[in-house]
């Protein structure tokens, strides 16, 4: 009902995207944050790696970009005021794959956070993420959880994210490691947020007016219990599984759109064509 | 940095307020949603019991307010337009103590839900909440977690709550069940959220301005960690202790208030006569 409005795009990567190929997903961030004229900051923050941010570094820079390779490894770096004026004036900002408790505990209420949170809200700054990255741009992320698809009551373990994506919780290498029972456990337990699981190679690009693309290999799968009739998740105990009656799915492939605030899939113009045919594969009901 | 901005009062309650003596704090509530004037909506969704909403309803009907009890106990009767219509309409409405979970699974997303926000942000409704219904106020809120005063990192278990209270999370019973350690791993987590930890027959009136105002027999802690220098919470397995370096406490006891802004307290007029001696039983840095 009431949202914080962004000015600013959102690159959700769901973590493992091509590096060394085409880079389709990567261009895409690189083409949001303004091409040529982009200035990109990258925060390997939530990684134990500088050779990540380098090689993010490097690939923007061969594109003509000027890209610097932010390290911040504790809260008095986050807090330093040099940063987040680089941060605040960034066109693109890219958070890289690693621990989301890592971005979140560090980043959390310093000035780099709000500089982030100014940049994308205010100025309109892009800011694309893969994998932990991705899973902290929500207000809320989940930060582990097991593996299967039985949503079970104490499956999922969340916490505060950055909060740059609101009333939505976005879960990464979706398919490949079997996520969509953490997934329905996490949007049972307030039906109000919508879930996103995005897989490996695969990207949700989230636009200032709340629609969501997809595009790469994988799928996006989008899990809308707003009109959930029925869960028994309040009345569980550990580790039994999660009821859920009438969730909408949506698993959608690169060239779909969905549009967030009408909680509703657009087709692509070439799929319009053959209207006459339920289509199936991507549009489910559980 | 973008925050939503309410129009109502928020009066959260840390569980057991008196209710048969001078009722002090349902008279606060009672006294901001409009007195005499009020139209209040009893949501006793969070328990298992209809007399405890009945005995809200006593008291504030012997008031001389218009008081509803609504019951709530499945998704479909929360998306019930006429009790939406109700809930968007009142002046006053109060959730009881019980289950949190109970409160978001069964309200998230549905038109009661959505009314409930519109009373609060657009109307400026007064909404009050006891024990589950005061944790469910906040965005992030606290289902479970161990007692005691280490904080560990796998010792609070986290959902999504009703999203009217921005930037904090609140934890309530909180002296009485130990509770200063589970809040801390929260506020680790992600240090831009303020800590709030009301204890019973205690309450936390936050109004619109963002000031926070204690009155009761107990106190409310205050866990500021924005300018923590240190935590190794995202290095942790469970269940070892989560190290927290810089933290800002206030214990806050009737008459103090809090500028959830400037995240300082504000003294009462008794206690600025005694500015010469620091309030060591009321300020304490961690």
């Amino acid at each position: 009902l009431v949202k914080k409005q962004a000015r600013g795009h959102l690159v959700l990567i769901g973590g493992a995207e091509d590096k060394f190929g085409d880079k389709r997903i990567l261009l895409e961030f690189f083409r949001l944050s303004g091409g040529k004229e982009a200035r990109i900051v990258v925060l390997p923050t939530a990684s134990r790696s500088t050779a990540l941010g380098n090689l993010y570094k490097t690939i923007f820079t061969e594109w003509g970009a000027d890209c610097t390779v932010m390290s911040i490894d504790n809260r008095s770096e986050a807090d330093n005021a040099q940063k987040a004026v680089q941060v605040r004036e960034a066109n693109g900002i890219f958070l890289t794959g690693g621990d989301q408790l890592k971005i979140t505990s560090l980043l959390g209420g310093t000035r780099v956070a709000s500089a982030l949170c100014r940049a994308f809200f205010v100025r309109g700054a892009t800011v694309g993420g893969t994998s932990a990255g991705a899973a902290a741009m929500s207000a809320h992320m989940i930060i582990s959880g097991s593996r299967g698809s039985i949503p079970r009551r104490g499956m999922v373990e969340m916490a505060p994210g950055l909060g740059l994506l609101s009333g939505m919780i976005v879960d990464q290498h979706f398919s490949q490691r079997e996520r969509i029972g953490r997934l329905l456990s996490a949007v049972a337990r307030n039906p109000a947020l919508l879930g996103i699981g995005i897989d490996e190679n695969t990207a949700a690009h989230v636009s200032p007016d709340r629609m969501l693309s997809v595009f790469g290999n994988g799928t996006v799968t989008l899990v809308d219990a707003s009109k959930m009739q029925y869960t028994n998740v309040y009345q569980l105990t550990n580790p039994r599984p999660v009821v859920l009656a009438n969730v909408t799915l949506h698993v959608l492939a690169d060239g779909f759109r969905y549009d967030i605030r009408r909680r509703k899939t657009v087709l692509p113009e070439t799929a319009e064509k053959l209207e006459e045919q339920p289509i199936r594969r991507v549009l489910h009901r559980l």
